[in-house]
């Protein structure tokens, strides 16, 4: 077993650098014109507001289950949103559940394996790394169809 | 100041982490094909090449900088590659000499503040977690580069 004597982060760092990250995919929805969040996509793939769906249901659903230590599906899009003011106003309300929710995980909890929608059985730790790449990866993905729509994104270091 | 047992994440945990998101971005300067790798981007953005410069420019020299406690600019591109080939073999140096180096951090080192390139005076841990998260957000555009391209990216769990 690891011993908690060798870790680097603490729950207040990792909170914090996950919000750092929600608040910049925030600047970047507010970046896309209205029409273009829900419909610009290069190469097939999914308009950034599909992406935001996905973002909104890993992250509140998934810390819940977590914290509840609750197994249910991945389920997206279970609301329709078609305003890019009610995603924003979506987000905000996600971020402050987040923090509510984190404030129930104890120091224990984050190596404690959990089944994450009934499919990803990996510490905690490792699950809320996952939310974390995972909303990277898309909103750099983001920043193609921004700079493709000829519009300049959010500096990436501005949390 | 934080004390030790609130913490989350190992340094064999971190490393790690690091690693999957560096074998996985080597997977996607693979799936590249040659002539796309340095000449295609979207919108004016850089090439994927040119962004594994960066990649490469940052990983090694800034851990090094780290170990060392020695403060050097950021310098890219200072050997100038031509073909995919040399990309992978750079970042499989690369992986080796991350792991030499991170054998030499001590658990207090990562609380501990350094001038990252001179310009980046943080934490230890947000340094290396700014290192993989901006391979994350570069890859993610990568990622636009392949499917825009007609190429199917590696999936991005497969580290």
């Amino acid at each position: 077993m690891k011993t908690l004597a060798a870790q680097v982060i603490t729950p207040e760092d990792l909170l914090k650098h996950w919000q750092g990250h929600r608040a910049l995919t925030r600047n970047v929805i507010e970046a896309f014109p209205e029409k273009d969040f829900f419909e610009f996509s290069i190469g097939g793939m999914r308009t950034f507001s599909k992406m935001a769906d996905e973002l909104l249901a890993i992250a509140v659903p998934g810390l819940k289950g977590i914290v509840n230590k609750e197994v249910k599906p991945f389920t997206e899009g279970s609301e329709k949103l078609i305003f890019k003011a009610q995603y924003l106003e979506k987000w905000d309300e996600a971020t402050a559940e987040i923090n509510q929710y984190w404030e129930k995980l104890s120091i224990e909890d984050f190596s404690a394996n959990f089944n994450l929608f009934g499919q990803y059985e990996f510490p905690i730790y490792q699950n809320i790394l996952y939310f974390i790449d995972n909303e990277v990866h898309h909103r750099g993905q983001g920043y193609v169809y921004l700079r493709a729509l000829g519009i300049e994104p959010p500096f990436f270091w501005e949390r």
